[in-house]
């Protein structure tokens, strides 16, 4: 049983991120081809791997972040293309990490780096791209900018560590998952506005609403990536589901579900996600288990919460075209989810 | 059989780094202490893993080159011991990756970190440090400097990706197999120093003679260690022989003696260097080859050209202690393969 979460909502009224894809159309384009260039190497397995895993990231969302933060602060140079970039190579060397370390086979259909080159060549572009984000960063010049993306580079790989030692822990609390997914997801969110701030000099206070408005959506955008690994609206996303579950991996939607559970249910929790002992229709469980206890839901719910916040951040800054579509993120980041 | 490299010098001439460690002990202790409270983390795995492999890092030469070149430069100020810690931090963060990367077990006689916490903890904290070294620049806030290290993390990057390419194959030309080491080990030699030039404000004729004598003294250094891993004088340093051959390395040592050996020698080191099918003997084998060809004693003498060279390279700086203990570092080097 696939549990669904569609609202009452037509498909027609969806949120899209239509209107920050016109605003930004020609930046982003620009920001692809420096992507493409700036990741070249005359060791050619570079370009070729680290070609393979920008082509398969997706959506840009964190480098058009970028791009449109810098236009609601007024900032009318060239910088923020390059700066977009360095949000891009960072985001990207964090996935070429996350893959090794998730011994993950396959990312968004097409099968991951790791599995295609191994381990440690994803290991070491991943080192590449990262070190080619902050030269690109020096050549802009700013210490500021620098400060921002090594801080968040910092707290990403706190994250990242906090996450793989609560692994297959079904006891981690709420709090403990929040706190993860503040470091190894919003942080980026929040550098990548932050840095339109510092682009259009804006006063420290337009910075923080920025940085505040990225890292609510950044919460907002990893929960319900979180509850989607167990909806089917998941499969309109090209992914499968259940992969978080067969890695072992503790998300909102499992802590929720393990503390609203019965003893027997917990059992059940700690052989498939500590013990890893998966048996035929565990997942369909898993599933229904989070439907009796609205733990999808709730997951949802709470990515409602940090929506609003991040809604509210933006309240300083007057109504204009690019404010429209950061709201439309927000917007799009949830209700994903249906 | 193990062939000595021992020369007609008795061990009590033997060159040493004492003059460098008067020089900079108290600088070191600094430095010692900076590394153990930036390395800290609210995730405690983070400093567990990090003080292991810096406590097995060994004599920490990369942050003294940098102590010393500053003194060198009339430095008086405090910052070299903030960029002296980026440097060894960057220096560990590479190691944490390359034992990943090369699946090692063992550094320096001790287990490593991917043994002991595992792949994917080492690939985390490796970007931790790498992160944090940054941070650390840029609190520091000098551009050249976060450019110095941002381009050598970039080619230290590169180095190891062609290296990981190059692996097994027999077929490495000399040429390949140096363009690896300067990017992999010596360009961070070269910028630990660069930066006593940058740190005096000395004009950018010492920032390159700086330069020069750190990749040259990279270049030594690592031709150096390549053939100790074939020579009785390895057992002195706590390290055990035949590593490289186990892994199927690809160092000058087997460049020179498959370039120089005969076809029925071409299949032995393509059996065990390519195919890695070795047998009882082989190591004793592949030594002795290599004692026939001179290998061994040509790496050395490779190595002491570019010891030449970096000496050359500190011409253009008048005499003082500072200069001398620079020198006895070349010396070192090269008379660690007696």
């Amino acid at each position: 049983m696939i549990v669904s979460l569609e609202g009452d909502r037509g498909p027609e009224q969806r949120p899209t991120l239509d209107r920050l894809g016109e605003l930004v159309s020609s930046d982003l384009q620009r920001v692809n081809e420096l992507i493409v260039r700036r990741m070249d190497s005359q060791v050619s397995l570079i370009p070729e791997l680290a070609g393979h895993i920008v082509a398969a990231g997706g959506k840009r969302l964190r480098p058009m972040l970028t791009l449109v933060a810098a236009k609601l602060c007024g900032y009318r140079g060239d910088r923020h293309i390059a700066l977009a970039t360095c949000v891009e190579f960072i985001h990207t060397a964090t996935l070429l990490h996350d893959d090794v370390v998730d011994e993950s086979e396959l990312r968004r259909g097409l099968k991951t780096a790791n599995a295609l080159w191994g381990n440690k060549a994803s290991v070491l572009v991943g080192d590449f791209l990262f070190a080619r984000a902050f030269q690109i960063m020096v050549e802009d010049g700013s210490l500021p900018v620098l400060s921002i993306l090594s801080n968040a580079s910092a707290v990403i790989s706190e994250g990242e560590v906090q996450q793989l030692i609560t692994a297959n822990d079904t006891a981690t609390s709420e709090q403990a998952y929040l706190e993860v997914i503040q470091a190894k997801t919003a942080a980026l969110f929040a550098a990548a506005c932050r840095i339109g701030a510092v682009l259009g000099e804006r006063p420290e206070v337009e910075e923080e609403a920025l940085d505040s408005y990225g890292l609510n959506l950044g919460i907002a955008f990893q929960l319900v990536d979180d509850a989607l690994d167990y909806s089917a609206a998941q499969k309109t996303l090209g992914k499968s589901i259940g992969d978080d579950f067969r890695e072992g991996k503790i998300t909102l939607p499992i802590v929720l579900a393990y503390r609203r559970g019965s003893e027997t249910e917990r059992q059940f929790w700690r052989r498939a996600m500590e013990d890893l002992e998966q048996e035929d229709g565990d997942l369909e469980r898993a599933i229904s288990l989070m439907d009796t206890h609205g733990a999808l839901a709730d997951t949802v719910a709470r990515a409602r919460h940090y929506g609003a916040v991040a809604r509210d951040a933006l309240g300083i800054f007057s109504d204009s075209v690019e404010k429209r579509a950061l709201l439309d993120v927000i917007d799009f980041a949830i209700d994903r989810a249906y």
